[in-house]
This record gives C-alpha cells, sequence and structure tokens, in this order.
C-alpha cells in the first residue's frame, strides 16, 4: 500500500504522554495511527515509550523532540503539559493538548474526539495562542545559581518548619515592598488559574501582557494580589527564612538561603498552543469554575 | 513693578478645589501668588471661587477651563481629582494634584511643600502618567441612553431593596458570564485601588493596558476578579433586578432597569497626571496601606 | 368510609407554599391527600390557597396558622422557609421543608420522595434542630422605631448611591468598632451560608451559639468578619450615610437616618426544624458547595 | 531589714523571658526587684537565667515551675508566652504577659508601665481569661503517634516540595469534607488572630465555644473557613502527600506520612490569663490591625 502523501502542514508529529495510566496506550494508539493514516511522521517521546510502547514509530528523548518535530501533541493533564510546553518553547514548536481525564484549564481536547477535531486542525482550522514563560535566575548569596523557566508561576515560600519568610520585592530595581508571609507567586496569565487562583489572585486573560505578584498567607491583612507589567524585571530576595525555597510550575524545586534571590524577567520566546477553531476561553472558565452557563432566567419562575 | 516674563511651560494655570472647608481658601491664595510671581496666567474655576474667592485673578465655568488653560492644579482630594480629570481629559490638558487632608491615591503632594513642588514641576522637572479612561454608554432597552466617562470605574448593582441583581457580562460581543450579586465593578487600573480593592479586587499598576472585572458578593464562590484586556468591549446587562443602577466613579448616577445594558470601551483620550520628579507608586501604596516601608530586619543584604 | 385515627404526633399540620408557579399546586394536592389519609387535619395558608386552592380543607391567614398547627410543612425555597419560620418561631411550632426547585440551605427534601420520607418523619423519625433568631429594635434618632425578627440575617447598607456608609458598633454596650463600607451583616449560624458567604464570612455549624458580623466591601482592608457570643447585644449606629437602610432576612426593609441605631439580640424563642432522620449537615454543605464528596484517592493513577 | 509580710495572692511567682536580646534583661530585674519589694517569692526560669541572669532569686527548670509558683510572668512575645502557657495550663498556674517589642494579641502590658500596672493586678483589680486549648494526638498509620498540645492552632500541611497534599476531615465519627490544599489550619478562637487570619480565616472572640477550620490556598474555590462546637472531635487524615507534616502553634513540627491522621479534641485544662481591670479586647484588635479607633466624624452622636 503506497504511503499517503506527506501533509502541508506539522509533517513531522510528536507524540508525548505522562500520566502513568494504562488509559494512556489506548488514545497514544490511536493517535499514532490516526496521523500515519494522514500522512504525517510520528515520533514517539522515548520516556513515554517507556510506559506505553507505540510499535513502529521511532522514539526520541523528550530534549530531542523539539528538533525533531514541527508539532507535538501531547496526551494528559495540565502538568504533562506544562512540563512538555517548557520543553518545545525554545524551539518555536506548537502543542495541542488532549486531556485524559478530567478537563484542564490548558488540555481541552476529549479523547473521544480527538480525531475528527485534529483532523481540522491539522487542516489549518486552529487557533494558535502564544504565552509568557517566565525566565528566572536563581541568585545565590555565596556566588552561583540556576537559570530555570516556568509557563505557570515561580513560587518563592517557606518550607516545612511551619514559620512565615520575609521577602522584599524589587521591580525594576526599585524597592517595591518587603513583606511576611508563608511565600509569594509570582505567575504569568496562564498561572493565573493555576496555584494563584488558590492563594486569592484574579484570573488575568491569557493575551494580558502581566505578571501577577500574589502573597499566600501574609502576614499584614493589607497585602493584595499586583498585577504589573510584563517588561518588568522582578527580583524577590529572601530577607529571613530558614528553609525556603523556588519552586517553578511546582514541578522544579530549589532550597534557598538568607540572602538569595531570584530575578524574574519575560522569556525570550513564548509556549505556542494549538486549539480548535472557536475556542473560548471564557467557555473554558465556566465549565472549570461551575459558573452558570446561561443566566438563569429562562428556568425561573416569573416575579411576584 | 513690572510682569515677570511668561514662563516656557503652561502659561496659564487652572486652580481648582472643591472641599468644602475653610481650609480651601489658603492653599488657593498661596497658590494664586506663587504662580503669577512666576509669570503665570491664573484663571480660578468658578465654582471654586464661590466658595473661597482669589481676589485678582478670572474665574471660569469648570466646563471651560479645559480650553482656557494649559494646566491645571486641582487642591482637595481623590475624589475633587476624580470630576475635573474627566473634566480635563477630552481636551489633554494635564492636571497636578494637591492633597487637602490625608494623603490620596491620585494627589500626594502635601500642601506644606507645594511652592518648592511645583517650582520645580513647572521648570520641567515632572513625569507625566497617562491613565485610561472608561467611555460609558448606557443603553435602555426601551431606545435611547445616556454617554458617560470614568476614571476610577463603572460600578453596575443593585439599589435600596437588598435583593442581588443578576447581570450578563459580553466581552468583544461573545457571551463570557453571568452571575448573581450584590453588583460588579469595572475598573481602570486607576480605579483599582478604590472601590474594586475594598470588593476584593487585586491592584493593577497604572500603566497596565488592562481592565479589571470584580464582584460584588458573588453569590457563587466561584466567582474571582478577572483583568482583561483594555482593546476590548464590555456590555453587562441587567438580567433581573428590580432597582439596579449604574454609577461612574460613584459620583454620576443612573437607574437601570431589566433589558438595559452597559457598553464599557476605553476612552479616545486619556487623563495626564503630572508628578513630582522620583515619583514612586509602590511608595505610595506602602504608605496608604500602612505596608512596612522597610523590612523588618535591621539590616537588608546588601543589593547585588 | 371512616376517617383515619388521629395520628399521635402533629395532629394539625400546615401547609404553605409561596413560589408563584405552577409547580406548587401538584405538591401541595400531594401532600394534603397524603396527609389525610394519615389523619392529619390539614389547613391551607390562605396566601397559598389564592394561587394553589385545595379543595375540601380548610384555610387560615398566615398569621393565624402558627395557633391552629402542631407543624407546618413548607413547599418552597430558603426564602419562603424563612418568611414562614419566623412567623411560627413564637409559637414553638416546627416546621418541614419541602424544596420545590433547587435544593436549598434549608429545604432538603424533595418532592419525588416527600410521602415516604414525611411518614418516617411523622412517626417520629426526625431529628430537631433548634435556630437562633436576631431580635431587631430599629431605634430612631427622632424617636420610635421598629422590631423586627430576623432568621438569617440583620444588614445594615448604603443604598442606590452608590457611596459608603460609616456605622459605629458597640458590643455589650462597649465601642468595639467603627468602619466605612457598602454595609455590615449581623448573622445568625443559619444565615452564615446565606449573605454572609457571598460577602466573604465563614460558615457557622448550625448550633454554635454565635453572632456573625461581616463587613462588604469594607474601605480599611483589615476589617474582616467576626464572629461573638449570641449572648451579646449588639449596636450600629449609622455614623454617616444619606441613604442607609435596614434589612431583615433580605425581606423587610426600612431607610435609616444618620443618628439611627439598630439593636440586636438573641430572640427568646427558637426556630425548630424538623429534618428526617440521619440528617447530614455537612453532606448538605458538599451538595451545596460542589465539594466532591469522596477523597480522590479512589480514581487516581497510582504516584510515579 | 525585715521581710515585707507574704502578700495574699500569688505568693510565688515565676519569672520567664525568651527573647534572645539585650533588652530582657532590664525587666526582668525590675520585675524582681518589685515583686521582691511586695512580699512575693520569685523563683526565674532556668533557661530565662542562662541568658539573663537574675541574681538572689532561685532558678528552676521550665517544666517545674508550674508546681513551684502561683503565677507566671512572662516577657516576651505571643510566641514565649504561647510556649510557656502551654506548660502552665495542665497545673492551673496563671500567667500575665509583658509585651517586649511590639504589642502582641497576648501580651499587651508595656514594660514602660508594668510596676503599677502589676501592683494593682497583685492588689486582685485584674481579670481572667480562660482560653480553651487544644489536645492533639497524631496516630501514625503504622502504629504509635505522638500527643501535644496547642493554644493558637494545629495545621496539617505540605513540606517543601511545592505540590498540595489531599486531607480528609472527619468530625464527631462522621466524614465532613475533603479537600486539595497546601494545609488546614485548626486554630482555637486564641489563634483566630494568628496565622488563621493570615489564611483567611474570621476573628473568634476569646471565649466563643468554638473551633475554626481554615484551608490554606485550596484547590476548590468554594472551600471556606467553617467555625464548629469546641466539644467536637475533629480527625484529619492525610489522604496523599508525599512531605506532610503537623505544627502546633508553629513551635512543635511533626511529619506525617499518607494515612496518618491527626485527632483534635478541646484539652481538659484552660490556659488562665490575667489581664488589668478594663482590659477591653476589641480595643487590642483596633491598635493590632490599625482600625480607627473613633468613628471619623468629629461628633458622633451621643448614645442613647
Amino acid at each position: 500500500m503506497a504511503s499517503p502523501p506527506a501533509p502541508a502542514r506539522f509533517a513531522r508529529v510528536a507524540l508525548v504522554g505522562r500520566l502513568a495510566s494504562p488509559g494512556i496506550a489506548l488514545p497514544l494508539h490511536r493517535l499514532a495511527a490516526f496521523l500515519s493514516a494522514r500522512g504525517h511522521t510520528v515520533v514517539v517521546d522515548a520516556e513515554t515509550a517507556a510506559d506505553a510502547p507505540v510499535p513502529g514509530h521511532p522514539t526520541a528523548p523528550t530534549a530531542d523532540l523539539a528538533r525533531q518535530a514541527d508539532l507535538a501533541i501531547v496526551v494528559g493533564g495540565d502538568g504533562t503539559v506544562l512540563s512538555v510546553a517548557r520543553q518545545l518553547a525554545p524551539f518555536d514548536v506548537p502543542l495541542i493538548g488532549i486531556n485524559q481525564g478530567r478537563l484542564g484549564f490548558l488540555t481541552d481536547i476529549p479523547p473521544a474526539r480527538m480525531e475528527e477535531t485534529l483532523d481540522a486542525m491539522l487542516a489549518g482550522r486552529h487557533v494558535e495562542q502564544r504565552r509568557t514563560l517566565l525566565a528566572v535566575d536563581v541568585e545565590r548569596a555565596g556566588g552561583g545559581g540556576e537559570r530555570l523557566l516556568a509557563l505557570n508561576d515561580v513560587v518563592v515560600n517557606r518550607g516545612s518548619l511551619g514559620s512565615m519568610i520575609e521577602c522584599a520585592v524589587d521591580i525594576d530595581a526599585r524597592f517595591a515592598y518587603a513583606m511576611r508571609a508563608d511565600g509569594i507567586i509570582v505567575a504569568t496569565p496562564t498561572g493565573s488559574t493555576a496555584y494563584a487562583l488558590s492563594a486569592g489572585g484574579p484570573i488575568l486573560t491569557p493575551q494580558l501582557p502581566a505578571f501577577l505578584l500574589v502573597p499566600v498567607a501574609p502576614h499584614a491583612l493589607t497585602h493584595r494580589p499586583i498585577a504589573i507589567g510584563d517588561d518588568a524585571e522582578i527580583v524577590i530576595t529572601v530577607i529571613h527564612g530558614k528553609d525556603a525555597g523556588v519552586h517553578c510550575d511546582g514541578q522544579n524545586h530549589y532550597s534557598l538561603a538568607e540572602g538569595d534571590c531570584v530575578r524574574l524577567r519575560r522569556a525570550a520566546f513564548h509556549a505556542r498552543f494549538l486549539y480548535p477553531e472557536g475556542h473560548d476561553y471564557f467557555a473554558m472558565l465556566r465549565e472549570k469554575l461551575h459558573w452558570s452557563a446561561t443566566p438563569e432566567r429562562i428556568a425561573r419562575p416569573p416575579a411576584r
């Protein structure tokens, strides 16, 4: 049987799944078959294949996928997507998320309908959202440090000993404020619906050029979430706190000592998410947050 | 005695004060004398002069001041500044606020030091902040309506009968969400430190190109403040509510009937605020919100 | 056909419904038939009968029901139950709520199963909850006033003009605090899941001997909900506010002038609610607030 | 010189201070001299004396103080008072707090006026507040456990790895709710102004017979603080969470494994705090929370 002609778009597609459940294998096989039939070259993330082999397709380490693919399709939850998106972003490779399990903020294509949805998207009927990332430099008081990336948020917080940390926030090299708290979250608009929301922060729509600073359980009751322009440089310094740490997307963790600081800027590149045409951010919010989808008027008895 | 030469900047200065207190007369006289001596032409707001005459200077109705002045100096509180700024904005006239009484979010020059501060500012040592305004169209279900302006916020809320209203929010002509609540606040960044803050909203720094939607006492606990791009068009429709109203900057009030809607866009012009050089937004926040000005430890680690 | 013998409990039962919808007639008829067959004397609230006649049973004005009945069965929502419960409480008549429409905090017996549920309850298999009420004296600065009752809450708030009121709170004749806000809610534990919850208050379990004070959109960010003993006398005085009002259970409204005060005490009697055996307050909270009914462990994939 | 006669009240007084600062020595010496002159026998906490010797008075280990004293006077902050109060409570010994440094919620006698204040209090002009404590049993899934005590709060929370824990709450042996969150705080009324307040909880006045459950950054936005009767038994079980811990008063820390549970009851004894006559809880709140001490209008309407 002759191979189908190579498709005009996204000739090479990487498949990634991270949910360690039996449920991951079937959608991956379906995807591989669907993509092959459509003429795409499929490469499977090696770590994914270790859990759920997809026979007949080459594998590649996650770190190499970005160089080998024009598109990544990720099956899993928001956590998986975060992790893959951080790796793809520097290489400008777009990503489509298939939600395994419950609906995510980032993954809103249900497996049941994925072939028909993808068929339309791969034919060009998609919208792209470019999401800002945080470039993170952990600068040790004693020298050295780490360079990290976050798509949702960077959290500086206390550790397991249960006492508050004190930290100072500088914005564009000017002291902004200090506070004692469990911690402070710096979130992108993407991250505003994640941990920052639990800590009392507002929602920022994805395209807003802003970073959000949210205190976690601040000692002073007048501290509030603050949104600032995403062209700002934010430096958080640990003033006091014996067991502080910094966390990127809740996935990468480093401990911090007093005097250490975390320098945050908008990354030079974006994460690229593809959504089906007609993707509706507020519809997703309504569903995730159990807002009433329609006004109550229709079913309500007439007023007396 | 020869007149001083006309100054290079702000040749004609309008003086406005609105605080109905004896305290307003003295700073106005001091300002008139100081400006005359500096060579500026002074024109006094007629309504101000009715309360606190400033002999020797012409008066003009507030509505005409904008056409006659290159700058307005306002003595009073944030409320006075809001009112004057809305009138000046369409004419592109900048404004300096002198706080009478306690420190305001918009007026941060104390009367005690106003001459020396103004001398520097009038000589060009100032910074300008352009603040977004909301252009408001109240559209009656039965036809007709009003056209309004707000610098802080537009509030759609219930009236005095104590039951919630239900309203629907459309953003860029697409249904976003509906909710039952005491009301909903749409605030500019300027207004984010006003009523929206009391209702649980975040702070948006003045230059963020965003509008903030804050529910007031929403029935559903999952409703949260949301910041969206200020290029969006927002329409709030009263779905249910017998005594709803719309309020601009807490100063202009109109009642709303079921089916009426309020259409909001960024105004085509800005309010222009002049601040002394070195104006520090976060310093103002720290003082107004009683944040500790410095970290609690005596010696903060030196900056790197 | 011989009448059934009079039942041992609740010989005379009042029926009340207030939802002005066609849906109310059927459950009322079913209830009347069921109760008659069980030997109870049925009397129908006259206002209810005007909307939904229940032929063959006498009617009585709501105000007289309490004297003629050993039990009231109310079909409707929480609003109907509040209204009826305030009228019954002084006469010590217990109440059972059948929820018409969606589940309420006070009415948790669905119409579909009401006969079997009531059969058990009328046979004695019920639990009783005694709920505290607020006795309210509105005292006019100029003399005179009103005496009111609230089962959920008493709200002192601003009216339709959109500016904050200032009020002072005295507890047991000692000044406690003053604040500027949209208003202040004093809630019973019953009312803690109503308006107070929307305004950011905590939940108080029904038997807690406490009143809850919740500010609505307070100007000072450090004001917080406060729970105090329900043996306290609370006096709220309107210090400043041109169009203030006081609202009991969101159903009875009076305007307040500056200097007027609202005096609140625990009423000498209780509202008596009967629930099916096994009634579970937290199960009701879980369902109403969409908390996960069971821990997530069962369905979750094994950790990696 | 003859000793003064033994005073009628509090013959033996223990002195305790814990603030590791030079500032502690002077008030301790002043107190010892003042008490001796008044005829009291003074015993100094051994740990205190190690830092700040008080010559001429015997010392005793903290654990033994309770058996040797009729009263303890504690110089320090709220943290010191918490620690000492937990040790004294089982022995029914009352405590007076002198605040070293800034005003505390528990220590409100300033050193500057301590002799005159104590003179009145030791003569009987004091009020006593009995504060509830939490008796804590940590029950290991694998058997064994710890028995602890808390005056402010017991916190079950995640550790330093930055992911939420999931825990289930049972109240009086019935499942109440489960949630994913940073943690959960169970606070006494005393603790309601401590960490629970930072996490968004309400204030409970000290005598309210209630425990307060406050989620910290809960995943589900509908979780809210809940106050329940203090005769309830609360069991918190760690359902999921790799590095959970339990913290009593932020001072005693134990790690928890999945399946471990923390059982909480009201302790059989109380902490006894003595305050000067006229002690005013709300005056303390006003000062600590920067509430305006008086209404903003110059003349509040006279009380009626």
